[in-house]
């Protein structure tokens, strides 16, 4: 299914869903394609073209039941299961991103901290144990690792994405400035935010 | 300009430079489109294509003189010129970001860091002394704000925005989860982590 949607859809998936948390935090048990394009800044037609790759969800003069449009939405992103993740690089952003409750909400759960640095190894971060990176292979016997987030400089990079491919993790959360190549059955997601930042220094200086 | 260019080859530009970059450390002076494309994971064709968006930039049989292409792209992406950074919000994230000394070599230079929080208030990091926000529009006549980051709950994000408007910030990086109402001459770069976890949660589940 993949395959058919475009990365643009893929990129409002996210967004669709924390909106429609907001509503039904709020209380909100249906909403209308208008109302909900105007809250989200998107237009009605596009907002009904990127749910329509799904199966559409809405219904003539009715518009979207809340709950039923999160959960499904939900669903696609695989959010009805939990994901154990483990951080290696315990620097400002592991620390940061192990530290991030709305990911916990999100069913997320932080399972494992790794690091090389003798000094770290031993210490706790909100709970979790920093082991040696050398433990890692012992540890994904006895813990399943569904995401492996790398929050480490780039030249340590290559050598760790060959170990976790070699113990079965499938998908990594990549903060470290460098492309990976991995296994056409690992997954990658990037943060790369030196680039971001230079797209904002893109932005204001063509706008 | 930036009105006729995809948002995906904007995306492309930072990792052109950052390769660029590690080129030139490498004491590379030269490199023919194919070498590139092989290093970048990225076609000959899908290169040449997106340089043309300005200009070009390589020689039939020479290829790409590496320091040209780095300052052109460079240029390209305001990289010519220093940017000073504000942080609003000094916690985690924040934290992790106003030390990253990989932003200052790109010509990022973090000038402020503001929080609400009492005890926050006065604590130096890195050598920045954390501000009270109200002291935002006095710093602001002071200091030149290029870009604010925001690093803050989402619900204290609206009213800052506003000031920043107000005081002549046109540059947002937003990690605050949700979409920012800015005026037309103010740019925002969103760096939504739950949304990327999300995204790797979907390519994860549909891979």
């Amino acid at each position: 299914m993949s395959k058919e949607i475009s990365q643009a859809v893929v990129k409002r998936l996210p967004v669709y869903y924390r909106y429609l948390e907001e509503l039904l935090d709020r209380g909100v048990e249906r909403i209308s394609s208008g109302d909900l394009s105007s809250l989200m800044n998107i237009t009605a037609s596009q907002i009904r073209q990127d749910l329509n790759n799904y199966g559409g969800f809405g219904q003539q003069g009715y518009g979207y039941n809340v709950l039923y449009l999160h959960d499904e939405i939900g669903k696609i992103l695989g959010l009805d299961r939990a994901h154990n993740i483990i951080v290696i690089g315990v620097g400002n952003i592991g620390r940061a991103i192990s530290n991030y409750s709305k990911f916990e909400d999100l069913g997320f759960h932080m399972t494992g901290l790794f690091d090389i640095k003798k000094e770290l190894i031993g210490q706790s971060l909100h709970g979790i144990k920093i082991r040696d990176i050398s433990d890692l292979p012992e540890f994904s016997k006895k813990s399943r690792i569904d995401i492996a987030a790398l929050t480490l400089p780039k030249d340590a990079a290559e050598s760790i994405v060959k170990m976790l491919v070699a113990i079965g993790v499938k998908a990594i959360w990549n903060f470290s400035l460098t492309e990976l190549q991995v296994p056409s059955d690992v997954v990658v997601e990037n943060v790369h935010l030196s680039d971001s930042l230079m797209r904002l220094s893109y932005k204001r200086t063509n706008n």
